[in-house]
C-alpha cells in the first residue's frame, strides 16, 4: 500500500500522520492554518480545548526521547484527551508479547491514537498498516526514516517568519543529512512548498548518495553553502557519529561548519537560524547565534505543541466525521 | 477476619475488592450487570463519565506490570478519577519506609483507593484489614493467591458469548493451575454463577492437591479435558516453571497441552477460546486459534475495562452513601 | 538579587517560593490562611477546585523523591492542573543539553511553573533568577539549603494545634540539624512567627557552627532539650551519615536522642510531637511515640497538600491578576 493511500482516506483526509512524502500541498497547508488556529490557544490563560476530550492517546516509545514525549503530552493534555506513555523497552516485550499482539491488545481498550517512536526505519508505517480502524498513528520519528512533526514545525516557523511564499527562499541545512530523519522530512515538505532554492551543506561522508535527486544542491562548504541563505536550519551532530570515522573531531567539525555571527556574514542580513534542539553549543553553531536575535529555535519548541495540536485533532477529527 | 465481612459493609454492599470468595451470586451479577452499562462508555465517542470526578486513585504496585497498570489507569480516567502510579519497589522502601508507614502516609493525602499488586499472596487482603476507614482496596494480584478482576472479565465474556444460563455450561481451564492466581479466581467465580462442569486439564505436577474439593473434575489429558466443552480457557505459561523441572519443554507442552484446530474437534462447533493473555503462541496454543473466530481473547480486553470501571465505582458509591 | 526581591513582585506579592527567609510574616500568615482554606477542599467528596485549570505545571526533579514529588502532583491535579513529570538525571542531560537550554524549551512550551528538587544548595534560586517572566517556581528541596514547603506545613501544623500565638510557644528541633534543610526553613519560620523559644537539640558534630545566630537555643542533651517543650519536632536521621562518622551507631544515638514515652515525661503534658517522614521507627523515637495521641505526624501530611495547593495558587494568581 502506498504511503499517501495508507495516510490519507478515500476523500483525501488525514487518517495518520507518517511521513511528508504522503501529502499534498494543500493539505500540508491546511495542517498548517489549523495550527496557527492553535498558537491562541496555548498563549491564553487557560491553555486548553475540549477537541479531544475522552478520546485516549498513547504515547507508545520504543526509543526513550523524553523531549518528544513531553511535546506529545503536551499538546494531547491542551486538548484534553486522556494520555498514557508506554515504553515498550521496559514493558510488554518483557513478557515475550510481540508487537502486533501489543498493539490489538491496545486497541481492544478502545485507544484512539498510537503516537509512535522506534529507531526502526518504517515501524510507524507498519503499526499504520496493521493497526484497526478505528485507531490513528503518528510518526514520532522512525529510524533514520522520517520525523515529519518536527519538519512541519520547522516550515510553520519559516512561514511565520519569512510569510507564505517559499518560492522567493533560500533555505540551506547544514550537518549531517547522511543519517538525519529530520533533514529528510525537511527537504520533502520544503519541495512541498516549492521552496526557491534548498540546500544541503555537509561533509561528504556525511550526504547519501545521489542526494541531488532529492531537489536539493548540495554545498562540501559552509560559506559556499550558506551565501545569501534567508533561513539557516542546522542538525544536531550525534557525538557517536565520531566513533565510526565519519566525522572529524568536534572542534574540527566546528571549525569547517560551526555556524558563527562571523561567518553568517554571508548570509542574508535578515537570515533565520534554526534548530532542531538540543543544541551542541560550540559545536554545531556559537552561543551568540543560538541565543541571537536571528535564531527563532525557541519559537520552534513553541510551535512544536501547536502543530501536534494540529495534527492531533485533525487526524480524530476526520474519525468522528466518518462515523457520523 | 473472615474475607467476607473484610470486603462487604454490614449492609452487605463493596467495600473492597479483594477475592471472589468473599462475594455472593447476587453482588457478582450485580458488578457484571454494572459492567455491562459500562460497556457502552468506552465505545462511544467521549470515552468519559464523570463518576469518579476528584477521587484520588493510586495504583500501588509492588510488581511491575505494565499491563494491568494501563487498564486499571484507563478504566480510572475513563470515569474521570485522578490517577497516581506509585512503583513501590523503586520508592519510599528505598528510604526504609515500612509498608503500613506507606500506606498511613498515602491516606493522609486523602487517597480514595488503592489498586493493589503484589507479589506476596495476601498483600491486598492485609492492606485492606488495615487502611483507613475512608479507603477502598482493589486486588489487582497477589502472588499465587488471587487475581480477581480477570476472573470477572472472564466470566463477563462468557455471559456475553453464551447467554446468562451457566449451569448448561461445560467449561475447561488448561495450563498451569497450580500457580495460576487467575485459574483460581476462575474457578471461585464459575462455581459462584452454579457452572455445570468446570473441569481442569494440565500435566499432573501442575494440578493443586485436592484440586477435586474446589468443584472441579481434573483432567491430565488434554482431548478428554475439552471435549464437548462450551468454553476453553488456556492459562499463560510461565516460562521460569520450566527451570523447576516442574515442566517439560516448550515444545513437549505444545504437544501434550497446546491447543490447535485439529485438537478442538473434540470440543462443542461453537466452542469459545479464552487467554488471560499475554500469549505465547506455539506453547498454549496455534496462532490460528488465537485469531480464529472463536477466540474472544481481545473480547476479553476489551470487557477489562469496564469491568474495572464497575468495581472502582461500586467499591467508592458505596463509601459516597454511607456517608451521607 | 536579593531573595526577597526575587519571591516576591514590585506590590510585594509572591512570584517564586524559593525560601522561608525571603517572606514577611504578613505574607506568611496570608499562606497559611490560603491553605487553611483549601483543608476544606481536600475533605469534601469532590477533592477539585478549577483554579488552575489550563495551566501547566512541570514537576523538574533532579534528586529522585517519590513522596515529594506525589503530594506536589496531587496538589496541582486538585487545583486542576496539567501535571507534567520530568526526571532530569534520566532525560535531556543524557543528550548534554544544558540546564539553561531545558529551561528555555520547556518554557517556550508555555509551562506555567517549575517545581524544582536538586540536591545542590541554591539550585531554586538559580532557576527562578534566569526563568521567563511568565513562569513561577517552588522550590521543593534544594542540597542542604532550604525546604520551605515543609517549614510551611510544620508551622500550619502548630498553627492549627496550638493556636496562633507562637510567642507562648516552646519549640525544640531535636537531630541533625547540620545537614538539614528543614530545620533551616524551620528556623526561619519559627522566627518569622515570633516563636518564643526555639531549641535545637543534636549531637556536637551535628550543630552548625554560630548556630545562636539563628535566633536559637543550643542543647546537646535531650532532656534538657525538651524540657516544657510544647513542640518537639524529630528530623530524620540520613543513615549514610554514620559512615562518615558523625553520628555515632543507630543504637547509640536512639540511647541519647531517641524519643521515647518515658523521656517525654519532661516536655508539657500537651507536648506535640511531629516529624517530616519517613520515619525510623526505634532510631528518632519509638512506634509508641509516633503512634500516639500527641503525635500529628500524619496531619503533617494532609496539611503539606493543603499548603502546597495555597503556594501553587498564589504565585499563579499573582501572574494573573498582574496580567489583568
Amino acid at each position: 500500500m502506498s504511503t499517501a493511500s495508507l495516510q490519507l482516506d478515500a476523500h483525501g483526509r488525514m487518517k495518520h500522520f507518517l511521513c511528508i512524502e504522503g501529502l499534498n500541498r494543500q493539505l500540508l497547508t491546511e495542517i498548517l492554518d489549523t495550527a496557527e488556529s492553535f498558537t491562541g490557544v496555548t498563549e491564553q490563560t487557560v491553555k486548553k480545548v475540549p477537541l479531544l476530550r475522552g478520546k485516549t492517546i498513547v504515547n507508545l516509545f520504543f526509543e526513550a526521547s523524553t523531549r518528544t514525549r513531553t511535546t506529545f503530552e503536551l499538546a494531547a493534555k491542551r486538548l484534553s484527551a486522556d494520555v498514557l506513555n508506554i515504553n515498550i523497552t521496559q514493558s510488554s516485550t518483557v513478557k515475550g508479547e510481540t508487537l502486533l499482539d501489543t498493539l490489538r491488545n491496545l486497541e481492544a481498550m478502545h485507544v484512539d491514537m498510537f503516537v509512535v517512536r522506534h529507531n526502526d526505519s518504517g515501524a510507524a508505517h507498519f503499526i499504520a498498516s496493521h493497526v484497526a480502524p478505528h485507531v490513528s498513528v503518528i510518526n514520532a520519528g522512525d529510524g533514520r526514516h522520517s520525523h515529519p512533526t518536527q519538519a512541519l514545525l520547522d516550515v510553520f516557523t519559516i512561514r511565520r517568519t519569512k510569510g507564505p511564499d517559499f518560492g522567493r527562499l533560500r533555505v540551506a541545512i547544514v550537518g549531517d543529512i547522511l543519517h538525519s530523519r529530520v533533514a529528510r522530512s525537511q527537504i520533502h515538505a520544503l519541495n512541498l512548498l516549492n521552496t526557491g532554492d534548498i540546500r544541503i551543506v555537509a561533509p561528504r561522508t556525511l550526504v547519501p548518495a545521489h542526494a541531488e535527486s532529492l531537489g536539493v544542491h548540495v554545498y562540501h562548504d559552509l560559506e559556499a553553502g550558506i551565501e545569501g541563505a534567508d533561513v539557516i536550519i542546522m542538525l544536531r551532530l550525534q557525538r557517536e557519529r565520531m566513533q565510526g570515522a565519519l566525522l572529524p573531531s568536534e572542534h574540527e567539525y566546528y571549525e569547517l561548519f560551526g555556524v558563527t555571527e562571523e561567518k553568517l556574514a554571508v548570509a542574508r542580513p535578515d537570515v533565520t537560524i534554526m534548530h532542531p534542539g538540543p543544541i551542541n553549543r560550540g559545536v554545531e553553531m556559537d552561543s551568540e547565534v543560538a541565543d541571537g536575535s536571528r535564531s527563532v529555535i525557541l519559537e520552534q519548541v513553541t510551535h512544536g505543541i501547536a502543530v501536534r495540536m494540529a495534527v492531533m485533532s485533525m487526524a480524530m477529527h476526520h474519525h468522528k466525521k466518518s462515523k457520523a
